[in-house]
């Protein structure tokens, strides 16, 4: 071996070890255990890579996620993830957790009314027909499913309505605006159902147990708090609403101590004027003094691109910096330059806590130094950002920039059942096997779910992450005991 | 207005405006006269990008570059970025750059054969029918158009092996394999036609005169150096092929002196052995013997996903790194923590000149800052980046990143007679429009034009930039003038 080769070699090796180094996760230290799971979990995810690398028609994450989420589900290393502590889930929204085939069995209840209209639809619950505008007529659910003739292409057809998810490939790639409206639609058409009292509150419990069951121990959730109604018509306000929460929560900690709890960032819509976010934050204020634990902070949700830009509403926001906590959503765009990418540099002038997506902050160097330094989170939300059209081979995704660039990165789901995910699981393993690099091994994946606590704004850190870490050990036993067996 | 309120303010409109200060072309000073100009350029800028922010199902970037690519044509912003002076052109394959109706317009001359076998085509210049196989039988092409009846339809379908256009949508979306496949099967397709000696050099020196109307006024191309033939069945050798290129480039700095020039950096083929590549190296000795200031330097070529990794032949690279001048495609791939991925680092550990490509380099933080340090260029070509598949929108492509942060980027377009582009003008237009910030304006025009120049190996780097400082004043001056009329 000459010289000059020696020093061309050692030169490669050492600047991609460097590299490697300096990654997230970079900085825990593997026990011997940890290391022999590490083996069996790298095994695996290398040969789901290297496989694809050489037969990259197979490879399922340049595909859209429609095309491979159910197939992953088969793949021994998914299973591990989906058995793996994963932490905490700090960036959904409340009615865009759970699946489809969830809201449907919603629509056998007693009392529920429909309004079929154009392609379209609207539910309410009542004891009588509802009042409330219908462009044909309202019809008991039960009624209407029993005249349909067919129960079950009844049942297929209005499923439709709670999932964005669509089999034709041809339809997949449609524009953002397109995607962005039947996400939309999603909401706007199960709220009539979910805002009633008891489904409200029902759907809370059970979305809570969806978490605890896909290996996540406490919630951060955020929430536009809508009216909720009873069965006479009778309509709350959103203080209402935060008490059904907070009801549910105690009695679900009650059913399952094991899980560390849940709090909410209040975020209504932002496409308002200043008077409108002006009274928000009055309502938030209100829901903190009283439920001082149970409100982590205030945001502001909504397409970015279409709604007005976090500027416009700086001084309002910013005379509340002292008093309240922001967690904002901002970057969730590839517009460069425009406002829905300068809101990146609003929310951290705000003094953000944690940044909703920040998809767009890999082009701007001095914001990706400013959240290192002020330790401000970002919460990354990959399948969702390929499902909502901001990306679609989610290798190009920049979450792999900020791995690399050892940014303070929690992972997250913001609505796994609108796209028909689970909770959190294939968000990780997407993020494992897609985006990061193939070296990043069981260190990313342990530190992406301590992110998720200590980002948290849980009361008690060192207590959860010791229970984690008791977790975790477990876990790592069990992938070493299963290997063996 | 509060004192929260302007600190904040503040803060995020100095970031921002230091952002803006880092990015490339932010050392350019503009005269009076730039100020007007870029005032009519940026007022046709943000008129484009405001209306499809607004309105983003109207947005050209984030569609695939063939829908988009006419139609783009008739902007007035295009139509001055075609008329504006821009450099160099340093990343382009010799037999990639001319249109399909350009190459079909070659199968009209005499003494063509074509042999038609299964969905393919093969082409030989021949005194006689030829005798090397086909599946079928070689016909003469005059015959075979002839005999078709309807000469409109056969030429169409003809033409159809020189692109990769594609019109239907639903084919647009195929997976990086099948377009690789076909975009490899253009350059195997045409090359029994270019590869006659007298049609080789045409196409050169044609190419050099298609650049010129694109006011490009130097080039460096890579060629893998293929045998030239004659009418009568001889082959030549590698160095014939040289003699060939430089036989031309005289003839046409002769016929236009207001050209500075061209140089070929020779890139062979990377999918092969070790001895293959020491032969490569002693070819390119020779070439530089015989012709010292026409050879660039090395290179080698092919899709780095199913080619040798540059690692494999770091021994051999490295004995010549001394006495050749390396200019390694790298990190065309998106497969993070990959062989191709880690290309990137060899061809720096090479000490290579500029980078082809260098696409995945946003993924690694140390090679970043290590090819700014050593001031090491990449050539980035980002519609062939879009087009073979690496990106879909994009906004998303890296360079955005390359730009917010300064590095050496040069401008290209790599193979733009396979996807129909013009010679420079498309990859000027997207990047300006569709990829780098709104904010961005003639002064990242002007840096990447003079980049490629600074880049470039032309011997006299002042007297060239001189040149080109002289035409852009009159361009400058164009666009004033056309306003005001």
């Amino acid at each position: 071996m000459n010289d000059v080769f020696k020093e061309t070699f050692e030169y490669r090796k050492s600047i991609l070890q460097k590299e490697l180094n300096m990654m997230l996760g970079n900085d825990i230290v593997l026990s011997d255990n940890e290391e022999k799971a590490n083996n069996i979990i790298m095994d695996l995810k290398r040969r789901e890579i290297d496989y694809a690398f050489d037969n990259p028609q197979y490879f399922n994450f340049s595909k859209h996620f429609f095309e491979y989420k159910e197939e992953v589900k088969r793949s021994k290393l998914f299973k591990m993830i989906q058995r793996m502590p994963k932490g905490a889930v700090l960036h959904v929204h409340d009615t865009g957790i759970l699946s489809p085939d969830y809201v449907l069995s919603l629509t056998y209840l007693d009392d529920l009314y429909v309004c079929f209209y154009e392609n379209n639809v609207k539910f309410l619950f009542s004891l009588e027909t509802p009042l409330s505008p219908c462009n044909t007529q309202w019809q008991l659910m039960k009624s209407a499913r029993f005249s349909s003739g067919n129960v079950e292409e009844f049942d297929a057809d209005l499923r439709k309505h709670f999932t964005i998810v669509i089999d034709d490939p041809h339809l997949i790639h449609r524009d953002i605006n397109a995607v962005w409206s039947d996400f939309q639609q999603v909401f706007i058409t199960t709220s009539g159902m979910l805002c009633y009292r008891p489904i409200w509150e029902q759907y809370f419990y059970d979305t809570l147990r969806a978490l605890r069951d896909d290996n996540v121990m406490y919630l951060e959730f955020r929430s536009v708090l809508p009216s909720l109604y009873d069965l006479d018509g009778t309509v709350f306000d959103e203080i209402e609403t935060v008490r059904s929460y907070k009801k549910v929560l105690d009695r679900f900690m009650a059913d399952y101590p094991d899980f560390y709890g849940a709090k909410l960032i209040y975020a209504p819509l932002r496409n308002v004027d200043l008077k409108t976010v002006r009274h928000y934050l009055n309502v938030a204020k209100r829901i903190r003094e009283e439920f001082p634990e149970f409100l982590a902070g205030f945001d502001l949700v909504g397409q970015e691109d279409l709604g007005a830009p976090t500027k416009d509403f700086m001084e309002i926001l910013s005379d509340s910096m002292e008093e309240m906590d922001y967690f904002f959503h901002a970057g969730e765009s590839n517009w460069y330059g425009t406002s829905s990418d300068e809101n990146l540099a609003d929310a951290i002038a705000l003094n953000t806590k944690r940044i909703g997506h920040a998809f767009a902050i890999a082009k701007h160097p001095l914001l990706m130094e400013e959240i290192k330094k002020k330790d401000i989170a970002i919460e990354v939300n990959v399948v969702s950002n390929a499902v909502l059209k901001l990306v679609s081979d989610v290798r190009n995704h920049p979450l792999a920039i900020f791995l690399a660039n050892n940014l303070p990165v929690v992972l997250s789901s913001d609505d796994p059942g609108i796209w028909e995910a689970e909770p959190l699981s294939h968000d990780f393993y997407v993020t494992f096997v897609g985006v990061a690099s193939r070296h990043a091994d069981l260190r990313l994946l342990k530190k992406l779910a301590i992110n998720s606590l200590v980002y948290s704004t849980y009361h008690n850190k060192d207590k959860i992450v010791h229970e984690f870490e008791k977790r975790w050990t477990k876990y790592i036993d069990s992938v070493i005991r299963d290997e063996i067996q």
